[in-house]
């Protein structure tokens, strides 16, 4: 008998700062499994991220470190020209300043993700992917990295033992050669929710997905992105959650249980 | 047979940030027992940590987290109205982040030490030195506690029953309830090197220190601040660090063995 | 004749930053005369900045720099303890930038009013008062400076020809030395709106208002500080507005007009 | 008659922050003409800004406004993917910042370069290029703009009219199109002192430049980047502003006269 199908759903959290709200954390927690918690130098601050670790655990949902570029202003979302050694210091900083944050609340780290500019020069830039995974490696081994599907951080990853989950996305058209077509360009967002959710599905369960071009591509779908704030955010996340289970896909963190 | 006397020397270390440079601490190195190292609010940056981490364990010194207000220009000697609970998520953030470098330069965490401001005013407010203990107790209940002699960080910790490590000076003058003699009087610094060392070693052997007034106080001599930064620092870290061998006192970090 | 009373209706605006959003600047801006731009520091961007100049030029609103201590974490709520130097500094470095943005869009620069915990200060400390006036008075001495009624900065202002518009609150309560009742005691706000304005236009038509004690105290009410967040911020604003317009009430910045 | 030659000597200053010293601003000032004060996001801060300014002012140099882009622990060496827009408004924040300070101290503020990795941006991207030019000619269009001669920079002055300072390097070499070869070639740099002078002696009395591939190229040499760091940036200082006075090279501020 084959094993359910299963898959994660992760969405950023602890987003706010100081007197600044962002997001709908609470809300959306029942709905996903995995959270990513900004580490304070795109968002995020010290109480923020207290705050959202005892959210998680309140809701059980699996925690990660979500480092990005130090860039309070851009959010993270500014590529900077930033060695791979650079990388590695940034994210082994903000992983352990998560950590201290998970143990004085008495949880359990579970994975790490990039945020922004970060994730996407390492999903193409194997130097920088290579010192992002080597800082997850070298302060915990066990956690999962997560990264886009197919890219050159999940593959950086692989190289050093790391348990990887390859990230896909709902609302994103992909490009044949499984990037994400370009926020810049007219058809890279899927805005039709039903669409988006039927992508989701044939990811998970086909293990493909339909480029824009119209050929299908193989990919693999550990986690799905579900982003947190927007106005449809909520209700994306309840009927996409509602749909995977309706399918018979058990929702759950990437890799929780580690292999025997 | 009595054991015989021991005292840890501590050097804050790591204030360098980015392009700046501060300090000079591989020459001060060979002289301590144990290291502060600032953890990028006050002072200090993810390459700064990085590299201090690695000088320590070479030195074979013991590694402290030294975190500090979120003052960067300021450096951390101004005072802010913090609350106990924003002092206890800025201590977990900092000590997290140092930890995240220990762990993957493959050492162990040893103590914290607060900087500057926060450090004074956790010497005399009550319930932003329990914060502080709590935060350190909840991360890492092993980690030493280092404090001003006799001040309410040191009794925050004890209540915890955490390990504390009492802290002396060698250049400042005593009030007769225990604080040092503010900078803003005249009589705040000991010039003389000869008698900064002479002041050591009473409180070391003798646990008295002669107050301003002239009384003799008792203190707890447990572990002594060295200033790594000034024109005389490294002459005045070798000299104490001869005259205390000298006199037999053992150098090592403070509680570095457990007791049994 | 007497001329017709007139007052300044003033409030917050331009506490945005990067992906953050606060306040309501442009639903208020109809009903006030003045804005007091948040200038990096504390809150605020420089686009921010930009776009917060434009909407008060197309409104026809006077312009005022709004300073505050280098905390955007704690949004410049948080006591320092920054030397009157350092305020100096602080002060000349946001009011510059501010005037930058008041030059790129076409405006004129009218007033001045530090924020938060530096404004709190400033009306007790002496000394940072004047360092704060000083600045103001260095970079152009036609600006208006905004303090809290019979305040320390008023007086400083004074001393040094500064022309001052004395502020009021519509909900919070005034102790018989003029000082506003802290937010830690229980009575410190007015929370009904018709009280709070009440208040306000006894002010603004008598010269006095009722202190908590309950003694009338004389106060000048040149510039009436409104709240542009909360949710009744919008409706407080309009309501105000309507009534001292009803009693008569010339609204218009402060000393808009120089005395000739 | 033609009038004398004369070249201006430019040098960034005011680079240290908060506890942290940087570069040698007293002892260079004697030797050059006009200064380039950081301003806040890459280096300097309110209190070294205003010290810089009075000492520009003591030593009748030119003083200068120096944006970088916003990343302390980098020096704004890092490239960082702002639009034009972002580097607009951060351009326009920290000229009028720093204008501030002029104001406060009684001085004129001359001309804008920006600083690392916005310098080296704008010398290739034409619309950034124009929003930096755009930027200064807003906010006031008699200051000077300097860029790297032959840039987009210069261009975009040109474009709009402002007057525009072309930069060389003594201690770069020069490829065929005009741009310095990359520091990460490794001819990059001239060493020797005494060819580094005759290169700049020769720019400015020739208006030629020998590139990296030996052919002759026309350049414009308005004013000479003096560096104010290194071991021996004071006596290369003193050494080519002897040889260019020998020369009978006017040394004097870029278009420090306007044209009648």
């Amino acid at each position: 008998m084959t094993p359910p199908l299963q898959v994660d759903l992760n969405c950023d959290m602890g987003e706010s700062y100081g007197a600044y709200q962002l997001g709908h954390d609470a809300a959306i927690l029942p709905f996903v499994t995995s959270a990513n918690i900004a580490c304070g130098f795109h968002a995020g601050d010290p109480a923020v991220m207290k705050k959202t670790v005892r959210l998680c655990l309140q809701h059980n949902v699996a925690i990660g470190a979500h480092p990005g570029l130090p860039d309070l202003v851009g959010f993270g979302r500014r590529e900077m020209a930033v060695s791979p050694e650079e990388a590695f210091d940034m994210v082994v900083y903000q992983l352990g300043a998560l950590a201290g944050f998970v143990a004085s609340e008495g949880g359990t780290l579970h994975h790490l993700k990039p945020h922004g500019a970060l994730y996407n020069m390492a999903a193409v830039n194997a130097a920088l992917a290579e010192a992002i995974a080597e800082a997850l490696h070298r302060v915990n081994p066990e956690l999962v990295l997560y990264g886009l599907a197919g890219s050159e951080l999940i593959r950086a990853g692989q190289k050093l033992g790391l348990r990887t989950a390859q990230e896909v996305f709902a609302d994103r058209t992909y490009q044949p050669n499984g990037t994400l077509t370009s926020r810049r360009l007219p058809q890279a967002l899927i805005t039709d929710p039903n669409e988006a959710i039927r992508q989701v599905v044939r990811m998970v369960k086909e293990g493909k997905v339909r480029t824009l071009p119209g050929e299908d591509l193989a990919i693999q779908a550990d986690t799905v992105c579900i982003h947190g704030d927007g106005a449809h955010a909520l209700a994306f996340a309840q009927q996409i959650n509602q749909v995977l289970a309706d399918e018979g896909v058990v929702l759950e963190a990437a890799l929780l249980t580690k292999p025997v």
